[in-house]
């Protein structure tokens, strides 16, 4: 089924348009999770994964009921080789039977033959060696629900990735503007048309999407655009009325649940928001510490996550844009 | 050691600017090593991996007394999750072993910490889990030499990968103008200052690398200009004087050696030349298939190679441009 499709309807069985960002970091892994691992595995690349695979395996336990989607980012993983990318894979599984979307942030992107790499890999279908004279075979690799990608190198490189939203049923979110604090710094640049950079790649992803519309009327490319930057997502908003926006940046970055209405349309819809540290790592700080422990840090998260859900409905419900 | 010196004079040694990208794909692994894998592994994402392995070795053992580098890029092995990450893994330690030094194509970057994460896992040192109270321990993960990033997210991210340059002696080559035909749709557009993106682009490349450069003169932060595009590349190289050009889309992409003159600085210096397809799929064209056969896959690529190498340096020699 369509990708656009599937997000809109999850979200209004949900009731909620936030996600959980799975960026796990040993920064943050609770204690016994950390010696559990260390005692199976020893102190190396392995352990790490173990332990990271634990780590989100109980937050995604904690918040399958409430969220619609959670979205890993992959550079948390890799940086561990292959037993980084084991606990990604097994995360993105896990996830699914819990009947969750996932949404991997990579933001990945290259030239034409490269880019289909890319979307075959976490998209789309990937090929198998073969003998002389057999039939190809192509399966299933990462198999998400979308990917973020990063738009720089223009159209032939993004319509790769749309061949697989079409063909397969998934979804792409283009960079746009980004919730850092440089992300200005070319997005923002005046083009000679006399719109900003970031507008003008709008305007392709508009276009990029085209023929990726679902019933519900959405697009499953869509665009990233930061919470921080919520002038710039009224702008957005209008040139790019039928695409999803994934709006990273919440709470730890300084995105706020009262701009979230700048980033819907008037119907309440087209946006997600996703919260990464201040969800997963929200048991480090007061008042759960001492109500639930370390142990408990699941708890924390679930906590934050309904927190979330609810600031960013009554904000909607305060502009008058809720669906609930 | 400075990366830029590094990459510098292993190219003087071989008195070659060409660099060989192992990008394997299952389309042309030749049949012989193909078979060898689906009979010890079965047909499985290990198998692809043990073949790209393999493939890649006989490359390098080929190559390696010709070029300077080699080019990894990711996404062909990713895409096979944990297997094929191991056989990136390998590759890159084979290729050291050898001498090489190893110019990873990921593309990558993102937001502040997640670029930080990025930088660790390619270029520097990763985190290991710890016991309470115990001091934190940081090793190399993949330890590239150098590895390419996309600029669009602005300095912020940038200089997250610029400070391991500074400490581990690495490298980063920054997106600029690419080498697939849509490149010009968003580099090209004209600022409000009457510069082309990619030529805004170039101004930050160059400030991002201040305080990288070694004893040669050069910076360890570099660009990425495509072989496809050498107009602009006369413009780029006036603005960015001692960045080094890493120039994809010779050969298969249809760069040409004779517009390489237009990539380098008067001295001979500031490019390497990537051939990816056009070197290690060699022997399945003519005259290579009948010369070698599928077997001897790895002298047409060596043969190749030194064509390539001839070919720039005559280009070279005939703009006054050759240092050797």
């Amino acid at each position: 089924m369509n990708f656009a499709d599937r997000l809109l309807r999850a979200i209004d069985k949900k009731e909620n348009l936030s996600i959980v960002g799975l960026d796990p970091d040993v920064e943050f892994i609770p204690q016994h999770i950390q010696d559990k691992s260390l005692d199976e595995k020893g102190n190396n690349f392995e352990a790490v994964g173990v332990a990271f695979l634990e780590f989100n395996k109980r937050i995604i336990d904690s918040v399958a009921d409430i969220v619609p989607a959670i979205k890993p980012q992959i550079a948390f993983y890799e940086i561990y080789k292959a037993p980084g990318i084991i606990a990604f894979d097994e995360t993105i599984k896990y996830a699914k039977q819990k009947g969750l979307l996932v949404i991997e942030d990579g933001k990945r992107n290259d030239v034409g033959n490269t880019a289909r790499k890319y979307s075959e890999g976490h998209l789309g279908r990937v090929k198998l060696l073969r003998r002389k004279n057999e039939k190809e075979i192509e399966i299933p690799s990462f198999d998400l629900d979308a990917l973020t990608v990063n738009g720089y190198l223009g159209s032939d490189c993004i319509l790769e990735f749309v061949k697989d939203c079409k063909n397969y049923g998934k979804g792409i979110f283009v960079l746009d503007k980004t919730s850092n604090p440089s992300a200005g710094e070319l997005q923002d640049e005046t083009l000679s048309s006399g719109i900003k950079l970031s507008e003008g790649m709008a305007h392709l992803i508009n276009e990029w999407g085209k023929g990726t519309e679902g019933e519900e009327s959405y697009k499953s490319v869509g665009a990233v655009v930061g919470a921080t930057y919520a002038i710039d997502a009224q702008t957005l908003r209008k040139i790019m009325t039928s695409n999803v926006f994934l709006v990273p940046g919440h709470g730890a970055q300084g995105g706020k649940s009262e701009d979230i209405p700048n980033f819907v349309n008037k119907d309440g819809r087209g946006a997600i928001v996703n919260s990464s540290r201040g969800i997963i790592a929200a048991y480090s700080k007061t008042p759960y510490l001492e109500k639930y422990g370390e142990e408990g840090f699941y708890k924390a998260s679930r906590e934050e996550a309904v927190k979330m859900k609810e600031e960013i409905n009554q904000a909607l419900r305060n502009s008058g844009k809720s669906r609930w």
